[in-house]
């Protein structure tokens, strides 16, 4: 995983997170932080998106260039699970 | 394309979507229409999903193992962007 | 409900679907036909969008403005539950 | 805003988020990773869902049974943006 970017986009979810801790903490206007949560979900798709990209890119090109049936078809199962769980959350 | 059930399946969808239409025109109630249009909505997640897992599986597959770097390429970055976008509607 | 814009615009994606049913009937690219479905999905979003916004502007507010404490209850679950289940497809 | 539960869902997303950016610096397997950001997404979906229903049955009750019509469409408005952006996260 080329994870440095990954990692530092993760971090900054957190402070986000905590952010969103505090408004809560305040008393903060119910919509406003329904709002901000939805920033967060839109940056950890994001994420996800990028860690998928790598792992397509390095992990499933290995295992489909390879010879073993097994593996190729777990790799493409993982990605059509991620998907389907990508629709639903 | 395994499209014999993908078809199945759309004109199913294409069922529901004009139960709805009479919904509307009958006047129904908002909420039950709404709940209608998140049920088709659903409906379509599963099909994109078996769309592509059958897509992984044929030209996936063969775009990684052939020689066609821009191919191989493509084919990923193809996945990534139906991937992301599935995280936004 | 105001009613005529929505069927407008159901009818709209009635007609996209059954061009996506020719797609696939017409063995067309498979992410070609994700993208398609993700593109419908986007419209019934705004669709139930609408929806919840009329419903809200008479329904949801003659209930609230009414003395059935059951009915204001039963409103208010009812948006609840549609923006959970929104989250979800 | 009843915000002790809302606050104590948050910091369990907190900790969750912590343990996800400790598999990256690990060098966790990429799907699990993905998997773990969805779990996470569910979560905050579900506080947004409680927030969203405190809301309604404080504050939009009260604007909507009050004489303010500017400040009753502005909650109503807010719902409707908050259900279109749940579409789209």
């Amino acid at each position: 995983m080329e994870n440095q970017d990954t990692l530092r986009r993760l971090k900054t979810v957190e402070g986000h997170l905590r952010g969103v801790i505090r408004m809560v903490e305040g008393d903060a206007y119910c919509i406003d932080v329904i709002r901000q949560i939805q920033a967060i979900e839109a940056a950890l798709n994001k994420v996800s998106s990028q860690i998928l990209e790598n792992h397509l890119n390095s992990c499933v090109t290995t295992a489909i260039q390879g010879n073993n049936k097994a593996e190729r078809e777990r790799v493409l199962k993982e990605i059509t699970e991620v998907f389907e769980m990508s629709t639903k959350v």
